[in-house]
């Protein structure tokens, strides 16, 4: 599958806060830790746990700039 | 300033693609290259160019995962 | 490859409106077109054109519901 | 009320997964169900229940494809 | 029509930037002025132009905090 | 810090509904209440209570606009 989502960065799962609705899902990756907020579903479609290797997806659009 | 935005990765501007309303900004990212697509307003406002430090922002709803 | 995304919908592209940096795409899909705005790397790495079939991607957190 | 918001998809709720801030409701529509996930205030303010008719909302910069 | 989207901003276009794909469209509200990245099509289908009443929508899942 | 983020309101924190992973913030703003979807760790790190003085930040990509 090749996905017009520009930004495609490999990591590992090191944690998950899962509410009813929605989870929080941290994942290390080069140079630091990202998080993720995606439905409780998709955390269990996918089986996510501590240690899972994920790709996390960011379209171009949703991604802001900051000068210091 | 202190921001709400989970995923912050600093970077360096590689290349600007400018149209009349927005314009596709690569950084390139400890392991990989970003794209941001943001306001051609913004990337005067900022005066980005090849070579601008910039650290990338990304709000943590607008992350998906991917599994292998 | 599984996607943490909860919404696919596939469908055939009708229409591609290019720019210099952003390009939006129609999609026709069971009962109506939808139109993607993404970024003018993304049509050509895929490759897109009309008649291309493709499946649109919709994080849940980025779908809003209407009632009458 | 005319959107500048692009996609619009008829459907009707089939379920409501809440939590005290957000909730993800699966709305059935022609060839699927989809899931958007809104806050809590939102199904209340709207009255969504099983069964409810809803328009699902989805702004063109939203949405990615994918090609297989 | 009732929208689950909780920010609803009205106000008026005082700028439209257009490309062949996306416009900005700047609109003065109370206390500034903000700026849509919509598309092309959404700019001739609600017939925008400087000076006309619009509404501005915003998901909550699509807006950050930032403290001092 | 300096931000590609077009829109940026100034406002006051006046409720906070939490969840295990997302919380719902209600912003008191010139005109009218916000309401931000944002996770806890950033409620957390953000110190945000209600009275916190904050800046409502909105990517231009991520503002639709209706007209009557």
């Amino acid at each position: 599958m090749s996905l017009s989502i520009r930004n495609q960065i490999p990591g590992t799962v090191t944690e998950i806060a899962a509410g009813p609705a929605m989870a929080a899902v941290k994942v290390s990756v080069d140079g630091g830790v990202l998080t993720a907020a995606i439905t409780q579903d998709a955390v269990a479609d996918l089986g996510l746990a501590v240690g899972s290797a994920v790709v996390a997806l960011i379209k171009s659009t949703e991604l802001s700039l900051a000068t210091a």
